[in-house]
């Protein structure tokens, strides 16, 4: 079943002047498909007036776009798909450089791989995201979304922290450590993959709490169903820095809890045809599709 | 949903004499409690004979028992898994030394636990199991099942294999490696755990392949969905040994497949109340309940 | 050959009240046995006036002190160690609550081993520590001591920081990571081994570099003989907090260079008799002497 | 100080004719220079007839040749860096596919780095080997030598065995697992490396013991100084296969002791001018020169 588009989004890397060709190319090649184009404030602003498309805050490209295309790296994909969550708005992203486990389509073909799309020659997938708050006093002080993870880390003194993990209301462990990860299948390549995380299929319901630097040699990465509730909770004297998708950052304090959710919103990604998810893993860690013989 | 029990099947460790008095002492409870008892019959020969209770075959036990007790370890529940499993008889394991991951009844507390079991108090738990077959030439010449791994293993020369993984049909990557652990959420805290593999809860719908020394520092283990098809095949020159849980095994020859997939069929295990898989998680893994301070 | 004490400092975990007793008593029974005794002047203002005991500053205790016992936790040894490393002083630890790595004396048979000791019955041991440095356009402008491990680690913002390595003026690698463990065979029983560092034996002639979750999967760690010059060199925008035995902070700048080598000074350690490096290590480590049956 | 040489021995790669042609050019380069030349026997039948050059066996290369080059991968120098160990003949490693660890000379520029060897334009380096006995009621039953490792692991039925590790007739552990590398530095990147073992740059005066899927979590790979004694001694009812450099190989019976020293021998290497072991490491673990930018 393939979507008909009307009207297209283009939101490029924050602050970067140097997509503003490839912005504008797209956007003129959209505009010669008959389609409405939007592009995004910042990404107007940043790549310059002057070029007789319409920008638009978030809320309004969620509210009018039905697709977005995102030109950038995989942090300006975690961006987009956070600030567009609710909205709904399937996404495309289009590396301005190296291939990215969430950007896969290559700059170069970028016009060609779009206009396939356009005639619904693609494969849409579907991503959970986790819903993260912080309780303090049992009232939320914060409330975020993430695509990969939400990191709760040593705090400015940079000393082991000393945490709780409950799941489900239930007390797991204490641990002490440099902090913990909290991933889902779309992060379990990115920040999890350094600390010794196990790679998960999107496809599988799951969430990742991998310890990072535990003081006990037996603490080790457990994936959970991605139905749980998992509380960290900070014990005194310990408060901690949380980074969600290593964008937006909140300082916890001791006593403070952490709980992290499925969000009941999903991204939907949009990937031309051939994408395979195992050809992405290969290139981007280096698989041998075919033996060294050393 | 409590279900009432009336003929209860005694099934101990392997060639272990040692067992005959719990089995017994457990045997004339049951007894006591005006159960029909049914003793494997390879137990009742092992702990020798006049015991008055009538031997069985694991069919019959399969047949007639609506609840099977294990008395042994983690080995001889999954033993009995794999020979009971077409028969779905619920399964109890009562240790007969150090708390297991799947024997959760502890041998001095076991009239009282399954005093409770047969009163309905119990967690009834699903465990998925693996369907294993290696095909050559396109002909099945092996099958069985597994519950917690199938390992794909260097064979007799000792050096490291190689082969190529496919999942669901398509190319993944070829791999030089001892071997490849392919494990459900149960096995993950068995062999698979001591070569890196992720710990999965038993209720994420997962299974996951684990690099046995591979070659390649960026062969990472890897959790897919457990709706997956997974093949290895051996390219030649390189045979090797696939073990089942560490029980059955099966001397694969170079251009074999060895097939993995989801089994229909699954083990249903009863805990007394009270039980939890973290506990028993941090009981095994020495994981603190209370923080070391070094 | 033993070495003949004739006054002995005595030095408490720093702001501690509770080690007062173990002060007073250990004080006592050394003027008991005719010695001189000093106490730190920290610690003799922690545990409160009056004691009767000669307060002394570090350099104090360096210069008069033929023999310091340390009564705290290894973070008291390493505070120790650093301030005393140029005076030589041998050192022996006592801990006040579980077994550290270098405070090997518990705090109950305190008095018989010190006693031990004093009688000439120790082994003595040499234990190497780092000297480091951090040079800004050419000029040293931290300079300290580290018995366990130099860390550069990520600053304030939280993300990866990016660095080349180089040994003795050869360029090994550029790294992307949360930062780098520079450790002593001491130290690599501390924060490197969480973070999947190798043991060195203090025998080694060795320095360890451990990557803190690299992004390259293939960054491992890797010992470097202990002749060697280790250059750690801050790409931009890049800056990182440098800690030393978890105890001095420094904050360095994009462009600067932490530079390590192995320092001329060391650190003189007395064990009572019997002690065991590899007993020390199946103690923390919970290395089974003999084998879990599972 | 540089060396003068008069007779040089050629080693190709077991059974491989495909070496015929460089052996036979190299051989012609050497004769042109005015060097009497020896081609190692096998080396000579698997090239075939009427080459015109000596054959000679490992004893009579031993005696005679001042210089050995050696066609092949790592696995031939492995193999002839033990069978000329007692001679001390140096060795010069030409690959004949990818670099190798050891055979650091690419064979497009054989003629021209071996050109520059002879002038005495090279880097000379020594690496330590180790010297492994099987001991069984005290008698030793086989001796070998190991330049890369001794390698103890499960027999042949497959299942994780038992063993006591002691170091210098001191006990360290008991240990469960599949097995256990015992390397030395030139051998840390080899087998050792996918073992998740340390890497111990050659001039470090150690060797890690490094443990195979261990049973216990906290069975960490611990650097030794090379001045001790390592044994392991196998515990009935557990045989094991042991590996010397995956070439030697000798079936250890329940209670036999396999020791492990290092050598008083050494291999003598020699490689062209400008070679580098951190530029060897980056090239074959692919460590990055500049950074990736994700």
């Amino acid at each position: 079943m393939t979507q008909r588009f009307q009207t297209v989004a283009l939101i490029g890397k924050y602050q970067s002047p140097d997509v503003a060709e490839s912005v504008l190319r797209l956007a003129e090649f959209l505009r010669g498909r008959g389609l409405s184009v939007l592009i995004e404030q910042g990404t107007a602003s940043s790549i310059g007036a002057g070029s007789g498309f319409p920008p638009a805050t978030y809320d309004e490209v969620g509210a009018r776009a039905d697709l977005a295309v995102v030109l950038g790296g995989d942090g300006t994909m975690l961006n987009t798909a956070r600030r567009l969550a609710e909205h709904e708005v399937p996404l495309v992203g289009v590396n301005q450089g190296r291939l990215g486990f969430l950007t896969d389509v290559a700059r170069d073909d970028a016009l060609e791989r779009i206009g396939e799309i356009l005639d619904g020659r693609y494969t849409a997938e579907s991503r959970s995201m986790l819903d993260a708050e912080v309780l303090r006093g049992g009232q939320r002080v914060f409330q975020t979304l993430a695509l990969n993870d939400v990191v709760v880390n040593k705090g400015d003194l940079g000393r082991m922290i000393e945490f709780d993990v409950a799941i489900d209301g239930e007390f797991v462990y204490t641990q002490r450590s440099d902090g913990m990860i909290v991933c889902t299948p779309t992060g379990s390549t990115a920040y999890a993959l350094s600390s010794n995380g196990p790679i998960l299929h999107p496809s599988v319901g799951g969430i990742a709490i991998v310890p990072l630097c535990p003081h006990a040699l037996t603490a080790r990465p457990v994936t959970l169903p991605d139905s749980c509730r998992i509380d960290i909770n900070l014990l005194p004297p310990h408060d901690a820095r949380v980074h969600f998708d290593g964008q937006a950052r909140f300082d916890a304090r001791a006593g403070d809890c952490v709980r992290i959710t499925r969000s009941a919103l999903q991204v939907r990604l949009l990937h031309p045809e051939g994408y395979s998810y195992f050809a992405m893993l290969r290139e981007k860690l280096h698989w041998s599709a075919i033996p060294r013989h050393s």
